[in-house]
């Protein structure tokens, strides 16, 4: 315990988007944080020095021995255990980059890639809904579907650590193609970005509905509070959501047999209007032994890549 | 080493037509063997008794010590942890079984109880197609469609060791219901039961096939070798099965990440035909990091399930 007391590691969400680091201690607290625009077009020199910037910018003043190293989480598919980023579409030439040993280089310090979904994952096993547990799926809703599974206690990670790639499972034959080229996948269905676009279509044929009637656009948030008020195209779209995230946790289910199921991502903010219909498929559609399994909330909210980075670089530094 | 040589397992297969017991050596060599009809309607103490009594005859003169235990592959859901049969369809009476405890009462030595596909997948990992690996995915396609999964060096097991029931993920929306009571499930699409079902509807629409013309039943075995021969319907119809185990099996890559996926069961036999197919799918829908991962035909054939048993037992006796 002595020597453990007080040590802190450094979690970094690359995203599309933001980057955001922070220092984190061993109770999954941020003590100190930063964000920035990731420098998406610039090519994986820059964001690495981004990253560099950053780290340096929350581990200003901490005493060197304190810091076990740096976990950054990034979109996949990437090779976890080797570090590194196989293919990241929102980011402009990360494509087979030895990203770990970049970072390695210049902040002179252990540095851990792992996957966002994988890494929230970890965040919520350790620091949030899944601490009692021993096999758990995280999801992640939001512009995609992404996530992670702990099984018989460990991270499940797979051939170069991509296991896990939950919102690229079909459940649709023949269906929609998905932006990584397979028909029909959960994410192109049942993601943020997809229920929005079902609502702006379904809007269009729908006379009696309160959506995209006045100025504010037809977006999630939209939808759900349309159906809060008892519009009832709102609620079918609201019912046919869960049922799509439903069918494939009952895959997961099936698949991976967690105890556990914790839903994060822009989407659970919703997750009381989304809850009822999800639990409606796992009550009809699971094998019996499974249809007990509960699904819960994340708690980490928009910190899960975050604290969950932090926690990649806990796990790996144990002895 | 030394005091591990020359000790032996006994493996027992129990299925809903045929129970099997085998002695079998740490290489997993069937030394003895013995087969009888399952008593599938007599209720468990009947099939207890004869497990107890295969065993007898399979062990009959073996030095007590060398045997370190009996390993019991059965249908599933099962509880492999605590040792409980939870629900097999093709068992009478077989709902919430305490069946280790009830065999190890009867035959005197350690018994350990797993599901067969899992069991499958041990033997295959530890004596067949997979032994060089740490990550495979076994798939049994035959009446339904089974498995199990190796990750990171270990059986992968989860909640009451109920994972890896890969038959039962749906890869069509609101398709046929299963037996599970899940629509569009894997195994209701591409068993070998379904598969020979489709054969026997299409025949009924397709004037120029040879199936179905003469004496013989138009069952899986007489489409493949119509197939061979150049029927349309017979090739339409493997293409069809390839491709719907090959969408299956994209599936698998991205949740499970396995350096390997191995097939057995029945439909193996097929293999050569299938494997063009499957190949074909994965190579278009699997993102491309998963592309590269081997499909390949069980090496232990009908003795998956024996020899899997037996792994089982010996795994578990592991120090």
């Amino acid at each position: 315990m002595g020597s453990e007391m007080g040590r802190l590691a450094i979690g970094v969400d690359l995203g599309g988007t933001q980057l955001r680091a922070a220092l984190i201690d061993q109770n999954g607290t941020l003590l100190v944080r930063t964000a920035m625009a990731t420098a998406a077009t610039q090519g994986p020199e820059v964001v690495a020095d981004q990253i560099r910037d950053a780290v340096a910018t929350v581990s200003a003043g901490i005493d060197p021995p304190r810091l076990i190293g740096v976990g950054v989480c990034s979109p996949g598919p990437l090779d976890s255990l080797q570090g590194i980023v196989l293919n990241v579409a929102t980011l402009t030439g990360f494509v087979n980059i030895p990203f770990r040993r970049m970072l390695q280089e210049r902040i002179g310090m252990p540095v851990w890639l792992e996957n966002d979904g994988i890494a929230a994952a970890l965040g919520e096993w350790r620091y949030g809904a899944g601490q009692s547990v021993s096999n758990l799926v995280y999801i992640t809703v939001s512009t995609g579907i992404g996530g992670g599974v702990v099984a018989d206690g460990r991270l499940l990670r797979g051939r170069r650590g991509m296991a896990g790639h939950i919102g690229h499972m079909s459940i649709v034959r023949d269906g929609d193609r998905c932006d990584c080229g397979n028909p029909g996948c959960w994410e192109e269905y049942a993601s943020g970005t997809r229920f929005a676009r079902r609502a702006r279509q379904r809007v269009q044929s729908d006379a009696t509905t309160t959506l995209g009637k006045g100025d504010s656009p037809v977006d999630g948030r939209a939808v759900f509070a349309a159906a809060t008020a008892g519009d009832p195209l709102a609620k079918s779209l609201v019912a046919e959501e869960a049922d799509l995230l439903g069918a494939g946790i009952v895959n997961l289910l099936h698949l991976y047999s967690p105890e556990l199921v914790i839903m994060g991502g822009g989407m659970s903010a919703n997750f009381a209007q989304l809850h009822p219909g999800i639990a409606a498929r796992i009550a009809t559609c699971a094998m019996p032994p499974f249809r007990d399994t509960p699904v819960v909330r994340a708690v980490l909210g928009d910190n899960s890549g975050l604290v969950g980075a932090a926690a990649t670089a806990f796990e790996a530094a144990k002895p």
